[in-house]
């Protein structure tokens, strides 16, 4: 049991005696009054709807937020106000090299070259007459949680602004193996330059037993056609690996015997370590989790109580096993719920009920994945990278809620 | 195997492999022009990326289809263009008695009374306190497929105007039983009203034990607040059963010991069988299927070859345990793949590699769920009605090629 300050673990059925016990719902009038039973809106025929639905007017303020610098745009998903495991598709995260190209699909085409045996186009009919695969997968920036690996002192924002580089989507696509077998590998194909059609021309190069085993060219995103931020019409996709190896508005495939060192992947996606080698091709985004419910710039509904912990957990490695959580900063965890599906790679949501008393408290996640790979702790982190070095910060997120109530980014 | 016309099986090799032969990538040249390796987009910076994303301007036509009478609107999702499981919310079928409510969520009520100790209200703030659970659900119209039982001739339309009125989302929300068992079950508690806030007050009487094992108030949908045509800020959601007893614009439960027997329920989602006999509160939607690849009003993108058959299968009562299609217009059936995951009272995925001949073809669904329920043809679910009823209409889908490539609704 969590010990300190009384700030323990409830069972459901403590959670919601404490909701009738002052917290739940209110007693009703024995006679409510009719303008309660009878609001406006049952005395009018309503409004007319929309051929593409969109969100209530009333949720405006639910948007991604943008940072920028030199052309370089980044768009957080809003995760605190996210619940369940799907990201809408109009808050996905998107990080934009050199904004957003406008591609007519019609005029679309994927090359497959180099180390082949027939060197092959794609236009978008002919892809789309290929068997499809659809999952569920989370998508990460590799440079998620920048500011708590850099930041001196913890920045004081909102869950997505800290960590909002990550959503998770239904992807459906043609494996990219198919590509590949129908072009003949030759020999001493080992890796597969991936280029956009952007005004940078991204590319990263990529193993290619690895891209076989579970690539494809995404072309649906969330039951409809990729968003343009998201690669229109069509973006590689490699489950669990960091954002930006996930080649939007996706026209070449070069199969080589060794990687091209673009400019993406010699420059901005490799690692200085705490002893000054350099990490490349570091891949996978590692197991993590973050607090959703209660998180940064929020404040507590009540001056204390009963409240539900939730939040969302990922691994680029594999399933979510488990994720302890803390609400004495660290020195006592219990462990959360896990709720279904909890899918390879994907996020998965965890709750745990739990009593507030009023007082301080420093609430932590930690997840582990079915492999053991569990989070560090932000010393940990550090001390492995030099003190410049931002992505792949995977430690464990920390919430501190003072005495008001105010929910704030701490490191603990 | 399909014997009939050469329409055959195919592993998913010689799926390939056929395409391989002529269908599939075109040859490069051996020197790409230049134009192929620099498209426009390559040569300029993108534009700007929006707060809330949208679709692709390419993209305006995947619209939902409107019909409207009487102030009775229904919009119908465009399952031909949708991939995987999730149904966009943009997208999301929505039926709408009396129009749309414009409800300010700080504004809007939830009252549970009746026989119950203690009469609850429950504002947005209060009930987002609870424990929520996720869980990805279709939901489909009593009338969805209407035209197909009615009309005497199969109506020449899409898949989204003849069986649009069935979505798949992921549904968060409280567990109604949390509330009713808040305010407190007094004896002879059996059914429960439940009112939404339009302008009809579209209300519907639900046994109340199994609201209590399954239903919540739902508040969000694939990751964010509800959109307004599914009830903004709160509707009743109830798995498997038919659409309009989820009710939207939820903000009244009156638990009573006897259906109300509201006008909605004795009048519009009542049915008529063969035999003269009314069935009343039947509430489950049963197993059904559609091909939604090909499917009706499209045309065959080659004259013959190699096409793989995807298309959609749900259950009322629970998971798909199999497909069958055939291709000869039902004298032969093979089984589809199933793509996971298969979860209950969702939408799952079938697919089938096939090759056509060039000649006339009738393509057919039929699921069984993992209760050993199945789909009728249209001449059986006829003969179980009067000729006047078309509400919970699953018979098997029917799809005629013709040998131009035409697809088109037809019965069989």
């Amino acid at each position: 049991m969590l010990s300190s300050g009384g700030q323990g673990r409830l069972a459901r059925r403590d959670f919601l005696g404490g909701l009738a016990l002052g917290a739940g719902g209110l007693v009703a009038q024995a006679a409510e009054p009719l303008a309660a039973r009878m609001p406006d809106s049952m005395k009018t025929l309503g409004g007319a709807d929309l051929p593409y639905g969109q969100p209530s007017h009333h949720e405006q303020r639910v948007q991604r937020q943008l940072s920028s610098a030199a052309g370089f745009a980044v768009w957080r998903t809003p995760l605190q106000t996210q619940r369940g495991i799907i990201t809408p598709s109009g808050l996905h995260f998107a990080v934009h090299h050199n904004g957003l190209p406008d591609i007519a699909p019609e005029q679309h085409v994927l090359m497959v070259h180099g180390l082949v045996h027939k060197p092959l186009r794609f236009d978008l009919q002919r892809l789309m007459r290929y068997p499809m695969v659809s999952r569920v997968h989370f998508l990460e920036c590799a440079g998620n949680s920048a500011a708590n690996a850099l930041s001196p002192l913890p920045v004081k924002q909102t869950l997505g602004e800290i960590a909002g580089e990550v959503s998770c989507s239904e992807w459906t696509g043609v494996p990219l193996s198919y590509l590949l077998h129908e072009a003949g590998l030759r020999e001493g194909a080992q890796w597969v330059v991936a280029e956009g059609a952007d005004g940078g021309s991204h590319s990263r190069s990529l193993p290619l037993q690895a891209l076989l085993k579970d690539a494809m060219v995404a072309l649906y995103q969330n039951g409809e056609r990729l968003r343009p931020s998201q690669g229109y019409p069509m973006r590689l996709f490699m489950p669990g690996w960091e954002g930006n190896v996930n080649v939007k508005w996706l026209h070449r495939l070069e199969v080589t015997d060794a990687p091209a060192h673009t400019k993406d992947e010699s420059g901005l996606y490799t690692q200085v370590l705490a002893d000054g080698r350099i990490e490349r091709f570091a891949f996978h985004m590692d197991v993590k989790s973050v607090i959703t419910h209660p998180s940064g710039q929020q404040t507590m509904p009540e001056p204390r109580g009963f409240f539900e912990i939730a939040g969302l957990a990922w691994s680029g490695h594999g399933r979510i096993a488990r994720v302890d959580v803390s609400a004495d900063g660290g020195r006592s965890w219990m462990t959360a719920q896990l709720h279904g599906p909890a899918l390879d790679r994907a996020f998965t949501r965890f709750t745990l009920p739990w009593r507030w008393d009023g007082r301080k408290a420093v609430l932590m996640s930690r997840a582990t994945d079915e492999h053991g790979r569990t989070q560090p702790l932000r010393s940990a982190w550090k001390s492995r990278y030099a003190s410049h070095s931002f992505n792949h910060y995977n430690a464990v997120q920390a919430w501190g809620i003072d005495a008001d109530g105010r929910v704030e980014n701490v490191y603990a």
